[in-house]
């Protein structure tokens, strides 16, 4: 850990600051002090075990020039420390080392409170420095001031100050990094458009840190549920030359346009081109026209029929040119597919896992619920509370149009049989009509759906569900897919679709077309969902939008 | 379930075909029948209470309408029956339902076998059908061909086959979609060429069922161990426009090119354009360049410098013109990033990561990996459990050079000092002087690495490290990170990269800078060294190379 603790810019100007040799006596103290995480964590039973006899005798000519790999520990975090039930009491007494940014620094007469954080709670580590500390000229010299990263050893008591049960009395402090006083993040507040022009700062601000720390447990919790569940998961691909769905909302990959020469141009001229003048799509690397994916879902039925329940979770594009609070060009979909299944599995399956996740985060990111219950938006672990407990209900689209016409509100789109829903008619079913229950409305209008939906025996809907939830509206797409080869041919002709470019969905049909149906979740609206933050832009690390692909 | 029971193409030629009342029939007898896994499964305790009585009076006007979603339950499984330890015998005596796909049907004077598989795992279940059983007309027609998608009800019995330990006796089966003649994958063996060409199709072999379910375990287990270690899932951009990285093997993404018209031209004259000829990035998507990332650790070092430790997992790409067995145009990368964290951590995450999950799998996909080992590479099982078990060794590549000069072996490329490493010398490393053992090369000359490697103290090499392990050579490259802001605007400088363009990853060393590293692994490389898959493209279920973009 040497090198891992040299200071970051000292180098140069102050060799005296590094400290091998303080490093080479703290190590055997910290491990005669039993703390235990301090512990090297042993991943494997055999790792330690000494190279056998039985290996080639050749080998041992090496002997002089090779060096085992130690083993890995995993570091002690503040929300080690802190975060079990005692909040750290139980480790009162222990001499330990933080390694962090500081947050906050408050000079007063006789000690210096150092706000430590490490992004592994949202908690700092109060840190409590007298003058006699090792240390100290860093703080007389202005080296820690917000931003700067630091190490800090110390002795854990019980914290006087009502917003921490302990803190940490400080005995030695390094700076391993300053922070440079332009540091755009300081403690006022600064707004999330600003912080959006900062995407590569911004997790060290407690609100991304949450969203940074709910996304992780929401994608695990996803992984979790359908791992438990026999779901394999498929990687779908992310560049297509199957223009299955609309070509108009979808980016292109191409390598024909000539890469930026000195001055970075491109001439359009270099452009290969077939004799009209039309751009030459065989001679690009894919020798075709290649798109990025809008959708995993038709690639996912090809192994939902061999493994039987797979799901998909990767990146999705849309070419859209929407500048609002709920686009983005580039998010993560989530969409399951299961086979021998119909639309009622299939809702089944949606309620579940959006029960199973919204409860993991609820458990596990608790300190990070009630920032967002405290600061984003009040009511919001009530909000999610119910969806865990609620019964999710289902009606039909057919019956959901009654009740919209039956309403006593006044809505700005006026309704009627076999136009789509709109975002006021979704918020008022499941915010008023059923009193912030989660709602799936099922069987649409088949002219508003897409071609793969399988159509109901009434001729007119289709076996599709959206999954409305309050404050979000439409969160889940999903439905029954048209497994019957007469129906979906016919379908495809009907919307003027290619058949020949189908030919191996259609495949699925011909050789043991089974029953099945699947759903579609934009992971940044469940980010959304279960945060309360109300710009898709602040639910995603690096967001895309149009005119902007910073970072 | 009714819907999802109904066959797939019978509908409108054979309407009494339909078994909606078979169904009725079946689910009590079924439910009084104690198969636990037929039992519903609740993730969530709560998700039977009854709707409270604390809801808005004004929703019981729409109890005539609403209906409660159902449970979800994992459905039974053919691994769920025979994966146990007593391979299905503790079932003997119960009556159960498979569905499934036929693998192949053996008809003998008294009774027809039926091998039947869903996917959950390599084992068939093998069906055993007397002329009496329900059903056996589609037997007789010839509905039951390799490839049919049946529902087959019987009961466990144990079996006199050398095989396995169980077979299930028919008491009715129903067709639910038969399958063309024209089904390319026969009982034949058929080459994994040709299968490339039936991707759509090929997971319902051995091979590629299998590998997608090691592929699976694989991905799995990286977020298990990472999770369990404390790090956070980062999803790091797709698209960008930040061209730190070598923009020559990267793919454009644009929206400038008209998209196809009628007759699917795309005309060059209607690319926007400067007053020069070249192509007016302005106006595109973006209002810049943009490109497909080929990495993701320079947005993931922004994360680890404010929460500590995180990993990507998600899709990068190469334009590069390689048509080889280790190469793809698109594929999977995991980049952890520690903070806090000098070479000697990465080489220790790294080694432990890589036996996690090697670990993994050999204990979870014994089934996969005994297929492996007989008929994709001979004594892989002892490959990979020589990974678990061995300690790595690191070694300084200088000391390498020294080795491979003083080798009784002849190379096709020399070695000097200063050179890259090729493959025979990788593979001369870890398979021969090292005897199966990985093997991790320290300290790269800096001159054939990147920028953003730390210098070390030599002034003449930088803290990367490559790991090698036999067979497939290096599997992973990571390195210490430069730290310091001085030594990495030098080396910008050097390099001539320019320096404005790299703006926020330099701010990472203005703003609290801190010793890290971090590694990348590609994923489907992991899936070729777990499985001995020879080539890439079967390690991934919808390749992309030069040329090739389908499905």
């Amino acid at each position: 850990m040497a090198g891992a603790l040299s200071p970051a810019t000292a180098l140069r100007l102050k060799p005296a600051l590094r400290f091998f040799t303080h490093i080479e006596i703290l190590t055997p103290k910290l491990h005669n002090s039993s703390i235990p995480l301090f512990r090297r964590r042993n991943f494997c039973s055999v790792v330690t075990a000494a190279i056998s006899s039985g290996e080639a005798v050749e080998k041992h000519k090496f002997d002089d020039i090779e060096k085992k790999v130690r083993e890995f520990r995993r570091r002690l975090r503040v929300a080690d420390i802190k975060g079990g039930t005692e909040e750290g009491l139980d480790r009162v007494g222990e001499t330990l080392v933080v390694r962090g940014w500081v947050r906050t620094v408050r000079a007063q007469s006789s000690v210096t409170f150092i706000d430590i954080n490490d992004g592994s709670c949202l908690s700092n580590m109060q840190c409590v420095m007298g003058s006699d500390a090792d240390g100290y000229d860093q703080v007389e010299n202005g080296s820690i001031s917000t931003g700067a990263s630091v190490w800090i050893e110390g002795t854990v008591v019980s914290s006087q100050g009502s917003k921490q049960k302990i803190e940490l009395k400080v005995q030695k402090l390094v700076v391993v990094g300053k922070s440079d006083p332009s540091f755009p993040i300081q403690k006022k507040r600064v707004s999330r458009e600003f912080l959006r022009t900062k995407a590569h700062l911004r997790p060290r601000t407690n609100t991304f840190g949450a969203v940074s720390r709910v996304r992780n447990a929401l994608a695990y919790a996803t992984h979790k549920f359908f791992q438990e569940n026999g779901f394999v998961w498929i990687s779908s691909p992310i560049i297509t030359a199957s223009d299955c769905e609309g070509a108009g909302e979808q980016f292109c990959v191409t390598t024909l346009i000539p890469n930026s020469n000195e001055g970075g141009d491109s001439p359009v001229s270099a452009i290969p081109t077939t004799e009209s003048g039309s751009v030459d799509w065989s001679q690009d690397f894919f020798g075709k026209r290649a798109y990025l994916t809008v959708s995993g879902q038709l690639n996912g039925e090809t192994y939902a029929t061999a493994l039987s329940d797979i799901y998909t979770f990767g990146p999705t594009f849309r070419a859209e040119n929407s500048n609002t609070s709920r686009h983005l060009a580039e998010f993560w979909m989530i969409e399951p597919e299961l086979a021998f299944a119909d639309l009622d599995d299939d809702m089944a399956c949606a309620t579940a896992y959006l029960q199973y996740v919204v409860q993991y985060v609820l458990e596990n990111c608790k300190e990070d619920m009630d920032f967002f219950n405290t600061w984003i938006e009040k009511g919001i672990i009530n909000r999610l509370t119910d969806v865990v407990e609620k019964n999710f209900v289902q009606l039909t689209y057919t019956d959901a149009v009654e009740l919209l016409l039956k309403a006593k509100k006044k809505f700005d789109f006026p309704v009627k049989w076999g136009c789509d829903l709109q975002s006021e008619h979704e918020r008022y079913i499941t915010e008023e009509a059923f009193g912030g229950c989660p709602v799936i409305i099922r069987d649409y209008p088949k002219d508003i759906k897409a071609f793969y939906m399988r159509q109901n025996d009434d001729g007119r809907t289709v076996a599709a569900m959206d999954m409305l939830v309050p404050r979000v509206g439409e969160l889940i797409g999903g439905s029954q897919r048209e497994e019957r080869l007469e129906y979906l041919e016919e379908r495809l002709d009907n919307m003027n679709l290619n058949k020949e470019s189908f030919w191996w969905y259609l495949d699925l049909r011909r050789y043991g077309s089974v029953p099945h149906a699947g759903f579609g979740l934009g992971f940044e609206r469940l980010v959304q969902f279960a945060t309360g933050i109300d710009n898709i832009r602040d639910a995603i690390p690096f967001p895309r939008t149009p005119g902007s692909a910073e970072f």
